[in-house]
């Protein structure tokens, strides 16, 4: 029988383990995916060391932003076999009556590889075969040249998994119009996707971020706009960014706001952007709660509207602006042998990693 | 020249003044309107007592609620005179880029009466004439009874202007589905109207108070459960909405909460029963700043929406349903002489006013 090896979480705060696993037969619907990568979320963090749970019970291989081949396939999706492929990070039934009725995101039956069952920390992933998204041109070595843009290969589109689709979904779902004012909180693993996303919507986009060296390199995301939010005071910043929209031509009503740092202050940063007509996405995640005042949301007529992954039917649009290289994901990940997942979580941990990590299995490192 | 008598507000906490002003010549975009009936907001008691701030500078009359008659116009709306008219407590521009974009709540240059300018706590009212709603059917007398609704007169449909509309600009916003479930947190002036106009949208119908007396008149809004949330632990609280639920054949996800309290602890009520793909709709308002988890909305994928007064254009099809009495807003109204309103401010900052009032200028009480 075949077997796989992953890095699997048996408690929290204790380090991963190595384990290896027998792959049992495959059902109709499901499909053995060999991994080319698997990037690190700080969703994984969150389900080590901030106490959120797991729905499938410990020990679990956790990573749930794949891309890689198609080994083996069920019945179902034996056409699957050999392609290359990027794994949703949400896996949809599509067959409830919320799939159906077009929110497949709170499908109640979704699998999310390394949270409902085991992940993408592995050389082999089984995964259902329904919603895998083909990469166009891509063959069977990982490290080949894909599309047109410079250095990206599928190990790379790992990250399309989980980062940029969230990214996309967001920006998508918030009604964000050409010539709108966009502004990402946190130039991270989400935002650096989301900044560019927004620019390619054709609207003018402010960052925010309270580490150096990310906003000198923002305008490489089409922000025009970069501002420390812990050194600038939330007035100013309100101020700052308002001049800047008058300045580009933006609307000074309905500012679109993507909180993409996860964390307290980054989403009090958020809220305190709110303004008329104002949309504020909340992409990214903290346990942590924050003392907010909910009128606002009234008073400016304002919506604050969450993201949870992303709907298998927007990846082949999104895919194809990755391919293109409108979206730049090659310069904003960086590839890191499997066997260091100790070391690559610490460093993400420590905010001590400047670009989104993917883990490849040692043996198909080059 | 022509007078009015209003009764204004001078400083914060301080009590109202009656005044008596001359009315200005009518530009050719305003009209003169005789108060029917004014209704009492809560917003009138945020900027009395909670330091919210008017726009206009004070001394200033209050009131936003209003239906009248048309008593004299300037040169654009001169149809409009004799008229019986509810009068939209937002007033739009509607030229601006936001109004011609279908935002007109965050037009920036709208009047609302009793904070953008003088209001309806007066005999008389000079607001601009395009925005009012006519009413089908009423006459000169602001007493006479209007379409098939037991008990309704111009007077009570002061309440439409301001309450009974926000919450129908909420329900029909928030996207609430036949069948679906709708939480209305607070049966006073605003959840009152809410609760019925969900159940009349299809909706399953829950309602959260702490006052006992609400409570026990909640069927009459077709609420189907009723519970009080200051006894029921929130965890409980939702477990028993969700048992209502199933019973009564709603889907378990997507759950519509209405926030109508306008209070810290409804809010996060509200907040805590949001679950996969919920909408909450912030109706009501307090400056006090609640501990909220922001980053449910991210992983419940649900979404937070302010609703700020309504727009011009669903009037007319609310004030319709309240005709044919489908609404009923006469049982949810009270009417009280204008020169009492000191004791009635006192009384619904006391909570003793059961219903909503409605001040109707003296010399026209019945």
């Amino acid at each position: 029988m075949a077997k796989l090896d992953g890095w699997q979480m048996t408690a929290p705060g204790q380090p991963l383990s190595c384990v290896s696993r027998e792959i049992p037969a495959l059902t109709p619907d499901d499909v053995l995916v060999r991994v080319a990568g698997c990037g690190v979320c700080h969703t994984d963090l969150g389900f080590l060391h901030d106490g959120v749970r797991t729905r499938h019970p410990l020990p679990l291989i956790l990573g749930h932003e794949i891309s890689g081949h198609v080994e083996e396939a069920g019945r179902r999706y034996t056409s699957l076999v050999g392609q290359a492929v990027v794994v949703p990070a949400v896996l949809p039934c599509g067959d409830c009556e919320l799939c159906r009725s077009g929110r497949p995101t709170i499908c109640r039956s979704q699998i999310m590889p390394g949270n409902d069952r085991d992940g993408g920390f592995a050389t082999r992933v089984v995964l259902p075969g329904r919603f895998l998204c083909p990469v166009p041109g891509a063959g069977e070595d990982a490290d080949a040249p894909l599309g047109t843009a410079p250095g990206l290969t599928l190990r790379h589109l790992a990250v399309v998994a989980d980062a940029v689709s969230t990214a996309y979904q967001a920006v998508r779902r918030s009604g964000l119009e050409r010539g709108g004012l966009a502004v990402v909180v946190g130039l991270g693993g989400v935002g650096t996707f989301a900044a560019q996303i927004a620019a390619d919507a054709g609207a003018v986009v402010v960052g925010l971020d309270v580490d150096q060296r990310r906003l000198e390199a923002a305008s490489g995301l089409h922000v025009g706009l970069a501002l420390d939010s812990r050194t600038v005071p939330a007035k100013e910043l309100r101020a700052r960014i308002a001049e800047f929209a008058r300045a580009s031509g933006a609307p000074e009503a309905g500012w679109t706001v993507f909180e993409c740092s996860g964390t307290a202050a980054g989403q009090r940063t958020a809220w305190s952007l709110l303004g008329y007509g104002a949309t504020l996405m909340v992409v990214g995640y903290t346990m942590e709660a924050s003392e907010l005042r909910l009128s606002n949301l009234m008073a400016f007529d304002a919506r604050a509207v969450g993201n949870w992954g992303c709907a298998p039917d927007l990846y082949p649009a999104l895919l194809t602006k990755v391919l293109a290289g409108t979206i730049d994901v090659a310069s904003h990940a960086t590839l890191r042998p499997l066997s260091e997942i100790a070391t690559v979580l610490e460093d993400v941990r420590a905010h001590r990693a400047a670009r989104r990590v993917v883990l490849i299995p040692e043996k198909e490192v080059r």
